[in-house]
């Protein structure tokens, strides 16, 4: 496809990937599904929930995503507590050896939105025991920060609750993280359709991770066919440098001076 | 690319099209950079305005139309009374050989908004001519129901002002026009950048209009690419049957009878 | 209250009115709440759809606007041709013994929307019978200019359908039409809470007709004692010329050269 | 004016207001016209920033609000860390003999965004040295909880930056923290005009903090009477139970069934 030159890959706490697209495997409906998925959405990263996998299962989501050179992002979902989620990064890193996690610590099962204070404790302690920290986190401008400050390798606002499919609510809020952020921005959570996706590339996040949206759509590899395009469509906007908005109208061609046929 | 067999052709004025973007023209910096733009945008039909063009000149606009093998849908912009509008659309129609035309009749030159009378009486006319009929029209779905019943082939109805690239302000709007249209929808003007261009096919467009969004961008072949991108996605979402949007959040993962490792 | 010198009077139509909250009356559940309706809202003009009053009637509708000295706006709600609103306001002109009527040609039960041709039809036939036309009209600031170029002494655009309580959906369009009217803009359907009908008047427009939104609010009274406020705030924040919206924070106090207390 | 019954006192900090409107002071140009935007407010508390006030100064802003028989709520604007805004705080105490305090404790100068953990932290420390805590907050319905559960007295959440005019960017959260709150919400922040203010109390704040609208507006005293009925406005219409939204039109009176005049 033209244009794909101007996709520059992804750095992400020390990996490099082509696809700015990120996969929540939450809600799959089973590993058919979810290979179909994998093959449509193009995705080189999918975030597995610990506490659902058994590292020795035959057949299990873990060897999917190996079979298709998948890299496993373990996440902390699940955990209320600095402590939970730092346990269960710990055994993250000895089940799968990897030294990368999604860091998750919520303060109810009602919104799942994150505890500013546990989860920057969190990120603290596990920074400093060696790991990558790719926490989600609000959209609050200066707790991405203190992430950041705390040495996190990224960091993950939402858009809106998780599954909640409201897109982004304030994209005033993002940009603002963007603008400070020195790591890489990934959009996590709230996405429910293509033009989320692309919207918050647009904003300027260097990728979107979407699990809900693909997963439980009624046809998720179409969707996760979708969200690949809308990845790279609002990547690609950013670079080429969009019209601003007008309150008026502008021609598009010229209105005086025309020669007319006859 | 994965997913691509579900992009249906587009049934547009007795054609078939794969691609779903319509290029518009007006804006374009030279030549070089409109091919450039056709080959990124894969779009197969682009609007040229009548009156800009001479088409007995070499190296014209047309030329590299051709070379692409882009057809030409001639518009009437700068017209703005129904008289001028059918004689322009003739005069297309004796200088290019073909049969379809884009219909614009404007009300004046600060909002290019459309003349819903002029409009819709031009729109009889050219139907009655045995032209096919695609009218750049307001977002009003009453007017769109006229022009179709006047046997226009599509309605193309605005997103917003053109070249304003303010996006699809009234959303209700395309809702309900593409609800109760059974001819094609073609989201015409208004649209700056990619999330624009997918949300058009999310509400049920079949095809989206872009001018100045991609010649007057900073980029305009990347910005080409990136609509090229965002209406397969929008595409594609509307077709994958989105989540429901909700208010609170739904765990991607069961939060209870998880195994915990250790 | 202090600052209700600031609220000049509404001309409309040849009278002169100090309240710019319209009402309504379709919907309202009894001859009781619409009186205490009345007071709450401090309105001056009602709607009223000739074809559910019988203007003989004792006890009626009229009756009690007569009592709280409101003026009659008769309206030809269900029309869906030119002919059917000429006759109507023709009848309501015979009946009640006024010369303004607010034509409503709507194009089908569905939508309710306005139907642009036979509204400007109605609008032109009645303006040279003499009548005082106040148009029920869709968000196009082209139809609107038209409306006031056959003589209607106002516009009536939509914030969006009748009954639906969806707000202002195009705020755009409102503001293109206020920027050109030389009559008075009475923004009329589609408000369902107080904010909306302070945006409203924000907009630049000159009234708000609320039906709906107060008639079938739970507290019908306690609603239109809101809608009062809310025209009066809209249209006192529209003259006191608001702060420009930033995207950034601007401190409300100096930051430096502050003495400290101690 | 009628319905004013319906206007509930506000309790808040254990005092009780008849006004839901709070003033901040910053911005204000001289003391004149403090006067004439406190009697259009109805403003009956007005936050303070202790820096900038000599509490021995003669016709100072605190004369004037003693004068007005407004209470002083002191803020600690300018402070960006816990132990700042302490200090802060207990010189306030002892200047001006008061118990509250409004608590800000910012992260930087050009976004002026609370920072959430020293603002945790300052909150805890004056509740505990007997402080009736009123912290401006983010709209995270998270960290909202946790000032509530160290004991302050109401919860302040931001709109949009200070300063900002850009409204409720994100009326969803606030939404969250009205009904998990157990302590009154006011709003603080982000208001432009006046219809953001009507929303928030939709939203179901309990009162709304403005500063920069008023006092920064072209004719502040009109805009201090324009958000005086925007607050009633708000608060009347959450209590009259709106209309949900449709998204297709109900006709406000019957269509069937209607004798005809004539």
């Amino acid at each position: 496809m033209s244009g794909s030159d101007a996709l520059a890959p992804l750095a992400l706490a020390g990996r490099q990937f082509r696809s700015r697209l990120l996969l929540g495997t939450g809600g799959i409906p089973n590993l058919a599904v979810l290979e179909r998925v994998l093959e449509a959405s193009g995705a080189e990263v999918a975030t597995v929930a610990l506490r659902r996998v058994d590292p020795e299962a035959r057949g299990s989501i873990l060897d999917v995503l190996a079979r298709h050179r998948v890299e496993v992002l373990p996440n902390t979902a699940g955990c209320y507590t600095a402590a939970e989620a730092v346990l269960t990064a710990q055994l993250a890193r000895e089940a799968l050896g990897t030294d990368w996690v999604k860091l998750e610590v919520v303060a109810d099962d009602r919104t799942l939105l994150p505890d500013p204070l546990e989860l920057l404790e969190a990120a603290e302690q596990l920074c400093a025991l060696g790991f990558l920290v790719l926490p989600y986190t609000t959209d609050d401008p200066v707790l991405a920060r203190h992430l950041e400050q705390v040495g996190c390798a990224a960091v993950m606002p939402l858009g809106a609750p998780i599954g909640s499919g409201l897109g982004i609510r304030n994209p005033h809020n993002i940009e603002l993280i963007v603008e400070q952020a020195r790591v890489p921005v990934v959009l996590d959570a709230g996405i429910g359709t293509a033009s989320d996706a692309a919207l918050a590339l647009e904003l300027g996040c260097d990728a979107v991770l979407v699990a809900s949206a693909i997963t439980r759509a009624e046809d998720p590899p179409a969707m996760a066919a979708a969200m690949r395009r809308a990845v790279e469509a609002g990547y690609l906007a950013r670079g080429a440098g969009r019209i601003p908005p007008r309150t008026l109208a502008r021609a598009s061609s010229p209105r005086t001076g025309l020669a007319r046929l006859a």
